[in-house]
């Protein structure tokens, strides 16, 4: 038994490969989920501050509104709605990852903190077994037969005690390593579906805003716009100039006059304009959006 | 004639109130686009550092997909590559942001600073105006016929080059603001049609990386992780130890033996884990997904 005994003490020792790739394993997790943790953090709180920039548009939207025509008006409220309600979404994308992405990938903390107290306490009956080994090696270079006997007794129980360790930890570890494949495939899966559920409901209700600005009655708007400047050219014709006509050179009313028809021919060609307007939108390409020249940014 | 001019210089100036009303209309534009561009603008710079961030957790997801067994790889590398597509698409997003929305908002400027230079000459005319108003009235009250009528002479032309001026400022700001609710609605337009293509794209890409999520073969990954764990025992086991039979007590092959049963018991619960797992992830619900608890983040 000596022989065996010495082999292993003195050959790399094959529990403690074991213990190695134990811990690889643990290190591994503890190191990536770390990373994906704050990464995942970080990339929620700025989807959050992309929220709140959104918020802050909506804002000024609304201002801008009720600074504006009824028709504008009406328009820049409903696309600020519109708006709004994408950051609702945003907000419960962020809810959602905060919940069932970043609070499971945190708990990784306590889990791989257990696992690695499990892998010192094998490696101290490791260590222990190898004292006692040592201990025995010395004594059978000594050989003095009772107190070899006793060592021999002592390193056997040392053995038993690594059996049952090295046994327990080659559990934990297994099942740390299948709660990690687990929780991976679910966090992420997690992740995917809030991001697709956002995203889809962004997309829903862009649609909804793209229709409110087609529907824009821009010509109408102008129409008010000229209105109200006539109102103000009007508000002054009403004024008591009694001696108008005795004054032909009085400029504004004629200015009136010609700046309406020049509105007039104005409202024409954009109505034309509008026409194409529209359309150019529409012909912004729905497929090949890849960003090719993205080599660049990095 | 004096009367109406002199009513005109001292009651409130109707063509004042007219170039007020243009002031305001500019000023309100230069106001609000100046925020909308740079709220745009931030929100912009915001999806960019949204995409750099995943960007970092596309990088980290491959390391760690380097370090992990066949299985477990293969899908954590198909993972990263459609989250690094969504980023090629956000980046698509930033790029279109940055030409059709932000640099059409930043012309504005230039626009704006015309439009006031128009508005400052036509005011510069009128003053001009008020100043031979003002002279005509000095020159009323101490009534030297030949003077006045020189002066009255001054007035008519500065009346001219004011009616000529405000019939300008008048095209001038109706132009603008006809040229305002167009880029307006255009611009919105497009922000809401680049946000609509990149939110679409995501839904379509998330999609398949979710296919590839519910694809991954858990157990299998689970299998090669045992057989590699088993594989360092197996590897200990080669070792020669020739002595072997003679070392009742040597504890790992033992060892290796109870670890392995553990093993399959815990595959089997990992099975049915597996099924409830797979559930709860389809139950998250695709609606009512708007931020309940909302009010609470202002």
């Amino acid at each position: 038994m000596n022989v065996v005994v010495l082999s292993r003490v003195l050959s790399p020792r094959p529990r403690d490969s074991q213990v190695r790739a134990m811990e690889n394993t643990v290190t591994n997790a503890e190191r990536y989920f770390g990373q994906f943790c704050s990464l995942l953090a970080s990339y929620t709180r700025k989807t959050a501050r992309l929220r709140d920039k959104a918020d802050q548009l909506v804002k000024q939207l609304i201002d801008f509104a009720n600074t504006e025509n009824p028709e504008l008006r009406a328009t820049i409220r409903d696309f600020a709605e519109d708006l709004a309600k994408v950051q609702d979404y945003r907000q419960a994308e962020v809810e959602r990852l905060e919940a069932k992405v970043l609070s499971p990938l945190k708990l990784y903390g306590a889990q791989i903190k257990q696992t690695r107290a499990d892998i010192k306490k094998c490696k101290r009956v490791q260590n222990n077994e190898i004292k006692q080994l040592e201990k025995l090696e010395k004594l059978r270079q000594k050989s003095p037969s009772d107190r070899q006997m006793i060592a021999e007794t002592s390193a056997q129980r040392a053995s038993v005690d690594t059996n049952r360790s090295t046994h327990h930890l080659a559990e934990t570890v297994d099942a740390f390593q299948e709660q990690k494949l687990k929780d991976l495939r679910r966090i992420f899966s997690d992740f995917v579906t809030i991001e697709m559920v956002f995203h889809a409901k962004a997309v829903e209700v862009y649609s909804s805003a793209f229709q409110t600005l087609e529907n824009y009655d821009l010509e109408r708007d102008l129409q008010d716009f000229r209105a109200k400047m006539r109102g103000i050219y009007g508000h002054s014709e009403a004024r008591p100039l009694t001696d108008t006509n005795t004054a032909p050179s009085v400029p504004w009313p004629v200015a009136s006059q010609s700046v309406q028809s020049t509105m007039a021919r104005q409202g024409e060609e954009a109505g034309d304009e509008e026409e194409s307007e529209a359309d150019s939108v529409e012909e912004i390409p729905l497929e090949d959006l890849k960003g090719q020249q993205r080599g660049h940014r990095d």
